[in-house]
């Protein structure tokens, strides 16, 4: 459609980042394209940094650019408490709300068998690794309320089952700040079912 | 926030792309970084096509790969009708009706006092040069609705009146399959305005 085959290629991969539709990947292509001289090397740069300095932490699988994650490093974090994410990407979200002073565990993913992710793809073995070898006390699950979150919890807690580890799910219910009326009929019975006296 | 500096560049980088905020930035370098060994590569190769490949065309000043663009080089368009774009994806938009079967010219941008964009920035000389030489009977202005695309419409009108050309501006009106309900008070005004007889 556009009858360069540079910028196809070029809006052809952008089309590949997560939410960027073919209308959107040609927008920015052409942004790029405006500013040819300056632009595309500073991305280039960001890119290439990118991949030579950051890697997965050996420990927890977070990103990092050091030999181990920050929350790894930090002496000052509990060691008796693991959060399980699916992606490090969730480590951030659950920073901001300052409600967590523990350890991580990045999974890389959740258990799909449509897709073929299977526990071999994920970083479980490491993960009960750290549990025989380190003085874990409980197990957060901080995995999506999805499908794929919930047959993970499930697998994750009959491996850990047994072991005197306690574990538990981030509580699901109704956001704060939302309007009942736009809550979901699932949302609302587990808020019902999970509900907390006061 | 993100606490690895490669990460907060590459961030820094894909936030400068247009509608993309930090949010969404994050999110696509999280993407990246999860295909580093494959993404990178590839988005990396279609950045460098398109600096080595792409530049604009000295005729009309839309982008392509050869000496002249598709539409200048074709034989089979009207060399009478010049249609005058802010941006070369204008052009796809046009060619999209198949209502247009003229020449292009590209101005890269639109007249914008406040912002330091004047004549001299934008190909209007080109377009006073083109239309000294070549045989054009009319210049169709599709230029954005809004107050840079009306200055400059004014501006172009002032430069081509008295030289036995005509000028024209793509109609302003209710957009199709658009609800009278939604439509705000100043494009209904143009579109009294502009009624045409049936």
């Amino acid at each position: 459609m556009l009858q360069i085959p540079a910028l196809e290629k070029l809006v052809h991969e952008l089309s590949k980042l997560p939410g960027i539709g073919p209308k959107t990947a040609q927008r920015l292509a052409y942004y790029i394209l405006k500013n040819k001289d300056t632009y595309p090397e500073k991305l280039k740069e960001g890119l290439e940094r990118v991949q030579a300095e950051v890697h997965e932490c050996p420990h927890c699988f977070n990103f990092t650019d050091s030999d181990l994650c920050i929350y790894c490093e930090d002496p000052g974090r509990r060691n008796d408490l693991i959060c399980v994410v699916e992606e490090p990407s969730d480590i951030a979200r659950i920073e901001s709300s300052g409600a967590y002073q523990g350890r991580y565990h990045v999974l890389h993913g959740a258990l799909s068998p449509l897709e073929g992710v299977g526990p071999e793809q994920l970083k479980l073995k490491e993960l009960m690794t750290r549990l025989e070898t380190e003085d874990i006390k409980e197990v957060i699950l901080a995995l999506d309320s999805d499908l794929e979150g919930d047959t993970t919890v499930l697998y994750i807690s009959r491996l850990v089952h047994g072991k005197g580890i306690r574990i538990s799910r981030i509580a699901q219910g109704v956001p704060i700040g939302s309007d009942i009326d736009y809550i979901d009929e699932r949302t609302m019975g587990r808020a019902l079912q999970n509900r907390v006296e006061i």
